[in-house]
This record gives structure tokens, sequence and C-alpha cells, in this order.
């Protein structure tokens, strides 16, 4: 059966800079809106990738440079319209990287724009990043996923921080560290960070603690 | 670009029969797994379907005459091995409809089966089923999703053994009714059901309120 489909991945890989969330972006090198800036996209090779996350992998890493700790499948845009070329598939993946990780691997090979302020962009990739966000802001209040904004090592300030610049808003400082202790997916290390205030104790995050999910109310009641 | 991509759409429809959440399934009527039960799904047909979700509303009305209100897309299922053919994407959807309208509509092109005891079926659709149900439950615990199980109107004892179904739990009276009257996702009809018990208020799901989110804990710290 002839289906003339165009098959492609797109990864929204997001950063905290400036206290904002920031979406990297890649100024494309060929038509359809050559020299426009787009999300890191390309076609899947059919040949090599075994899946359509295996594609995302290697097409973040050749067009970037950039590999994520953290890449999850976003969802899938596929149209008649979206695609000037024709009938287009994009499976999109969403990634999170800390940003002193992300501009010491390539950031000669793109461009950091703030997602609450993006300009018209090709395709439906505005659409697409707004998915994105939204997806973590929502995986925010339940889970573990914003520590992937962090580097390996950090202190309770820091990912309360964190919690509140993806969430937009002040949480508590003593109810966020009993959540935190509660649902127990930090390890604490032997090492502290030093300076003008007393040493503050560093964690990791716990492998396989990545998506561990917090109370919902209704399976509660 | 040449991809030699196959590309489908799959529905998962759930309905709650004889108290338990039962998947339509199909026998195929072409190789591959010609005669074996399976989801219903076909070829996206680019000539025709404007998105993968017009492909999924017409694959699931000409295969089984069903229409469903609630169908939102799942997950992308898409690897070199998933189908013998080649390489291949399933966009899958799920969708609900509650057991009379369902039975009413075209039960002669389906059989239903309990999704907790399922054969081993053709493809990943065993897996494309788990990740439906998955969705569903966790759903479950914060939005008015499970109302689409229900016929048009239903009372709130219909409404909270629904959701105590797809949760596997029993759920207070009182508590239950709180939280539903919290969320205001119901409008009270004229109408009530009378039997052998003093009447029942009957309520319908209000438009657009289908999805409304119900509290999770961070973002409430």
């Amino acid at each position: 059966m002839e289906q003339n489909i165009i098959l492609t991945v797109d990864v929204v890989l997001l950063t905290l800079k400036d206290n904002a969330l920031q979406v990297v972006l890649q100024k494309r090198t060929w038509d359809p809106y050559k020299g426009f800036p787009a999300l890191p996209g390309g076609y899947v090779h059919t040949e090599e990738d075994l899946d359509s996350l295996a594609a995302a992998k290697r097409v973040l890493k050749d067009k970037t440079a950039l590999v994520s700790p953290y890449l999850e499948q976003l969802y899938t845009f596929a149209s008649a319209t979206r695609d000037p070329r024709g009938w287009s598939v994009s499976i999109s993946y969403y990634a999170l990287l800390d940003i002193e990780t992300l501009m010491s691997q390539g950031s000669d090979r793109f461009l950091l724009h703030p997602v609450d302020d993006l300009p018209q962009l090709p395709f439906d990739h505005n659409r697409i990043i707004d998915s994105a966000v939204q997806r973590l802001r929502n995986k925010s209040t339940y889970s573990a996923v914003p520590c992937y904004l962090l580097p390996e090592l950090f202190t309770l300030s820091d990912l309360q921080q964190t919690y509140e610049k993806v969430l937009g808003c002040k949480l508590d400082k003593s109810a966020f560290r009993r959540k935190i202790g509660e649902l127990d997916f930090l390890d604490a290390t032997s090492k502290a960070r030093t300076g003008v205030h007393r040493p503050a104790q560093l964690y990791r995050i716990r492998p396989a603690k990545n998506l561990v999910l917090f109370d919902r109310t209704i399976s509660k009641i």
C-alpha cells in the first residue's frame, strides 16, 4: 500500500536559564524554512533506527551534540497540513538537561529561547513546545522529573527553587521538604556545598526513582 | 527521501461489562495474523484523512460501526520489529463507551475481552492495551474521564461504582461525593431514577468539563 508519508522525530529540549524555562532551537539548514530557528528534528532512518526513541536520540546527538538523561515521548503530530511537503508525522519527544552540561556539550550548535516568549516558528513547532511545557509542568506536580534540570549533585534549596521555577509559584519550605522526604527519591551523598552559609548537604536522584508518582487524590479517598 | 514506512492507527475501545474493564477486539480479515483477534486498526489514508485523529475515527467506525464520545491519543508505537511487513508506526488512540450503547451499535462486528485476562495478541497489541488501561486508571484518579463509561444519564451511585471498578478499590461515599461536588463537572437533570429505593437524581457530564483536573499535591503546598 503506497502511503507517501513523511516520518520525522522532533525533540523539545528544555533547560532552566536566567530563572526561565528555555528551549533549544536550531537554524534550519535546508528548505522548507531554511535559515529559520526550529526544533532539532529529522527523518526516521528505517535502515538505522530500531525504533522512534532511538531515532530521537540519534537526531538530538547528530544535530546538537547533546545527550539528555531524560527523553520521553510527548505526542504525535500527524496531518496533511503541518508540513508543506505532504502528509507528515512528527513523533515528538521532550528532554531535560541542566544548563551547565548543556552549555559545555555543544553551545555553538544551537540557540536558547525562553518558552514563554517564542517567535512564530516553522511547522507546528510552537504547539509542540507548548505541549512539552504543559507536560513538564503537569508532571512536576507529582513526580521527580524536575531533578533532570539540575546537575547530578544538588542541595534541597536548589531542588525547591527548580520546582518553583518550573511551576511558576512559591512553595512552603517545610511542606516541600516533608513531601520530598515522603517520596523518598533522593540519595544523600557524603558531600556538602560550603560557602558563606553553613554547609548544605548534596543529594542525587536515586536511579529508577525518576518517575515515582506522588499521591493523588481520588485513589486515596 | 524514501522511507518505506507503514503508518497505521489502532484504537483501544474500553467498556465496563460484568464489573470488569473489557476491550473491543476483532478477528483480522487478512494477513498477517489472519483470523486472530486484534485491535481495530488500519492504514492511514493520506488522500482521505486530514489528521491521525480523523483516521482513528474513520477506522473505528468502518471496522466496528462504533462512535465514541471520548477518543484520545494514547502513544505511538514505532519500530522496525513490531510488524512483520516492515518498519511500522501505530499511532494508538483509546476510546470509552458505555456497554449499552456499544451493544446496540454493532455487537456482531466485534468481541469483548476482559483486559486483565487477555490471550497473546498479534503485533504489540497486548502492550498497547496495557498502556491504555494504565492511562485510564491513572486519569481516573484526577479527572472526570470515567463518566464516559456510563450512559448519558447516571446517578451518583452509578458514578462511584464506575470509579471503583476502574480503580479496583472501594471509595468512601461521603468523601467521594464531596470531591465530585468540589470538582463541579456534573449537571443535575430534572429526571430521577425510581425503583424499590427512594428516587435517585440523574446527572450528566457538563460539556467541556470532561478533562477537568483534580487537585494534585506539590502544586498545592
